[in-house]
């Protein structure tokens, strides 16, 4: 099911960018959860195209609606199903696409894969499919901030070769302060420059990529399941996962390379009853496992592959071709990817909840 | 099941470091195929202790042996049953481990979440359980190489701060320049000063970490599955669920974000009849699938957790205490790594490959 | 993920009674696929409600919508969602049931799994869950037909203790046989007596049961994959997933019992260049394989648990009570299964197909 | 993964009947069960050869040996390894089977499904594989009786045309009486006819089936998935994945189908202060959920393949040919299936005893 994701909290998400609609199911929700449909939204509109003048200006409203696993406002422990109808279509805007290979999208490996392609837009590659991810994962959110007061916090700690100052972020940042930027880096001079590189770029029909950085805090220490479904390994998987992305590191990440292992290692200690460490280049993790720290990792984007350049290129007849530079798009796609990177790590944490408490609470010996 | 990975091919690994023996199930692997235990040995002696002085002196012949599975030689499509005894066990050698937590190791969180734990060696997140992810992939890279020559190589690029010089390799490595080196890095000048380092942190008492890249090449187009089960997405998994990783980055990766996306696309060419990209900043996978192009991925190692000098800790008493310096590790984990990477490399693709087959080419209308 | 089922060729129902609308997302399906709407429409209209004067009167045109997955009339490889609206609501009419159990119903097992549940119509419990099967079936059923030419057909054999006689029906039956009566048995006197029947317990406000036999006919040899995935594993799981069936039996049964090894045993016999079986107790699967025999199994229902008499049982606060006896319901179910059991049985068929062709036919050595 | 079953206590059975050994990986297992090699052993002791002069002569011993997962004689959560050396192999006694395939037997789908096969003593569709079963159906018991009281008993209720009299098993049927004949039908008249019917088939060189009857008390209500993984789904599957199975029936089973809905329905009533249901047609499942009443079902076995008489068949070159009677042998399979069938039952108790908690207890909003 390489459209499902995660074992107990299960998603399956489904629809193309100019199809009637996009959505997802999501599987294994307990029951008993209040919920509506405007919760859903709020975290919607956080990814929505036109949100700010600097995102793609195409017109959609996502509104979400609701189809099943409901009654009387509570969930039922059935599936949920969740629809968004397709908007602002403009199918002829991608007639060159038809037969075009855009570089560094995935139109020629879906050719090669499946030897057919929904060229609108990207059909299902487009960043459209996320909808779903964002929709299920404001469930999983709500549902870990009730259960344990669990948060999950993504900015943007760089935009091109712009980033937030070392140190500069050591307190959690507050979804104001995020929010504050239309980039969504909690650091405001940073994120002002940030700014002015985008529509700087925009300007000349270019494009930039960046890091987000995602923080948890209030995650017990037992999550994560040895020797494969490792916490950083879903973890990372959810991330690789995205459109756009290219890397994933954990706590200290590849700059921890260059540390020995002396100055790398994360001493315990007792801090108000608790097993803590003292530094956290674990980032939350050992052994695969939560630890009860604060959870740190960072996810690495590539600039935008959509450019207003015109592009070399082949077609789906093997022709030598030039794509012509046009359409709507994100010059930089991080903002609007911190949505989509808070909601990836909630249903992460919440199916490894579910499933440390299978395993290890049910029974007592 | 957190042991298995793998949807087809699906290996099964268990086993403690301390324990009568560690070992693995393969299930899913075609019929027919010829295979002795020679071929599986030959990987589990490139990860063995004890194979050069600057990796750990544990005595461990590891010798494999195969319970089921072959008939006559070839396998029958049934499981294949692995075996790999523990030997050189000195089970008293890990008495202050019983109630001290190892800083940076699996220690406190296999006790936060089973609420007990083999102390001994690490139990089951000792690296020994790699043995059986070992002795597996030396299965799916035979079938990878009989079915389309797909080589998988990788090789020490980085140990502490010493790194192989930039556009040094150019050329796809060779088993021989790799293996020439006990760091496993196929630019001697560098591997020389690599040895250098890692001899010169044992001595006092210290380790490091570092970057492993892999390549791999004559792996055809269209091989992922969107949207959860890219191949990145999954390659990123198979790495974050090794020991001591905590970063994965695919082609440009990290360094990719600093690119504008007029630097960074992948132009599409024709060359020898076949679709190709000028450059390879994708790293072989655009859209979740291969592209034909080489895979090129980087995972990073952080420095070895064990080292030889007295650490801060905690009990599990929640008393504060200091864990003595002793015992026999490698102070670097990067050259025994290798096959390791090598390993859940061909296990991941061959899986593609099955699920590629399965949905995309058995059926023609 | 309790509502998917298959392992390549995957199906999600969601979906209550009464809730806006129920449906289906099915992941695997082959690129390239031409389909229509009116394909599913012709398989759903075989299982809608008021189709004739034997079955629930309930208005329901059971529209199917297809919102993704398909391009220019075609599937494209990724999933197919589709989706039916509720229409003739009458949610005012199961207020009895807010707080009292019926009977043989899944009521009480709902709360006390749950805790909550919907209760209109039985919300998720309700057979209208089967809309989402059927329609991923008549796509598994097409595959199956262009593959190979093979084809599925259920019918009623049993309704109450009006049985077919035996050796009536050798010939495979045909479609229009089968629909020639309402109750969808192919043999014309044995059909009217139970259409008879069902009149005559629905005049009492009673119920019936029965059986129904489903056949394969043109399935290839190797389909089903031991040990645990047994062709005839699969299929019985996939019938007693079915509201309302209590048994499942394949080739000889429940009858085979007693009968003697030399009886029972399939002499082997060469018949037009391929192996055969003289006689088929097998019922076309041989330790868990397809062996090219026809495929036969029967699968038990029983009397519909809604009747229309009062019946003594529990309320929600443990009170002893009385249901009282009303609504529109099948007084025998047996008729719309039938098209249910067809599209099971091809799920599950094409499934394992795609797993054989995976597995054994990828890699020749 | 056709070698795996369960979700979340997961068993992954391999090994051939005349390969170095037999044995099974339990993965899931909760951590802090203390266990032992003889509580594994005293269930493999039931299901050996040779324990009676009803069964088949050969001798094995069949000696469990625990790999992993334990640590000072309590579960780790990690992966149980269990290995059972093969002892009793005599291959030359099935070189007649190499090239013929031996009617009702698995040779020839095997052959049809991977072109290969371990011809000596049916490879890996031997019944040697329910080893791994029994083993780990043995850790699934003992968690079931320490966490509730749950006790699984399985008898033979017909052997042939030998069945217990209507009504004479009211009581939950004890281990010692059950066991108290070798053919494990609890009725002592009954019993002793069904010995003398096996030593009189296997005089004659043929062999019979029969019906094995299995109850569950002290199930709590809540266990299964609806929609796909209800409970007898689950419970049907697990039977039919079973050498010599075709048929399996819940409560009122194919009997049933003859009753009008006012005989059939189980009318709701309070008993000590739970809801009960005064009749048990259902079989202890509604709606795919446990209701709390005694869990009870049937499988049909058909009569044993192997017969000591000459038989016709063909060869692995097409050709026509004549199987010559020898081997050992058991003359009807149910003595020894009773221990598989309450393995299996444990293991889909478990399982959907983790599930449910992991979705319905987890959180409580």
């Amino acid at each position: 099911m390489p459209n499902s994701f995660g074992k107990l909290f299960t998603i399956s998400t489904w629809g193309e960018s100019h199809g009637p609609a996009v959505g997802v199911v999501v599987d294994g929700c307990p029951p008993g959860l209040p919920l509506t449909a405007a919760e859903i939204q709020s975290e919607l509109d956080r990814r929505r195209p036109g949100q700010s003048d600097i995102v793609t200006p195409r017109k959609e409203e996502d509104r979400v609606e609701i189809l099943s696993g409901l009654f009387e406002g509570k969930t039922t422990g059935t599936p949920i199903s969740l629809l968004v109808r397709n908007a602002d279509q403009r199918p002829g805007a991608y007639d060159d696409m038809r037969e075009k290979f855009r570089p560094s999208h995935a139109d020629y490996t879906y050719q090669a894969k499946f030897g057919v392609r929904d060229h609108r837009g990207g059909g299902r590659s487009s960043a459209r499919e996320t909808i779903g991810r964002v929709a299920a994962g404001a469930i999983a959110k709500k549902i870990l901030a009730l259960a344990g007061g669990v948060e999950t916090r993504a900015y943007v700690t760089q935009v091109h070769d712009i980033v937030v100052p070392a140190g500069a972020l050591q307190a959690f940042p507050t979804l104001a302060e995020i929010d504050a930027s239309p980039v969504r880096c909690p650091h405001p001079a940073t994120a002002a420059a940030m700014v002015e590189r985008i529509k700087a770029v925009r300007a000349e029909g270019d494009s930039v990529g960046g890091v987000i950085e995602c923080r948890v805090r209030n995650l017990p220490p037992g999550l994560g399941e040895p020797v494969f479904d490792r916490l950083e390994a879903d973890l990372g998987k959810a991330m690789l996962s995205l459109p756009a992305t290219k890397g994933f590191e954990v706590g200290s990440g590849f700059a921890g390379t260059r540390l020995r292992g002396s100055e790398h290692n994360d001493a315990f200690v007792m801090r108000g009853g608790h097993v803590h460490t003292v530094t956290n280049r674990s980032g939350g993790v050992q052994g695969g496992i939560s630890n009860g720290e604060e959870l740190v990792f960072r996810i690495a984007f590539k600039p935008t592959a959509t450019i207003l350049r015109p592009q070399q290129t082949v077609d789906i007849h093997g022709a030598q071709t030039e794509l012509a530079a046009r359409g709507r798009h994100d010059p930089c796609v991080l903002p609007r990817a911190v949505p989509i990177v808070e909601a990836m790590t909630a249903l992460v944490l919440l199916d490894h909840w579910l499933r440390q408490s299978a395993q290890n609470r049910t029974f007592k010996f």
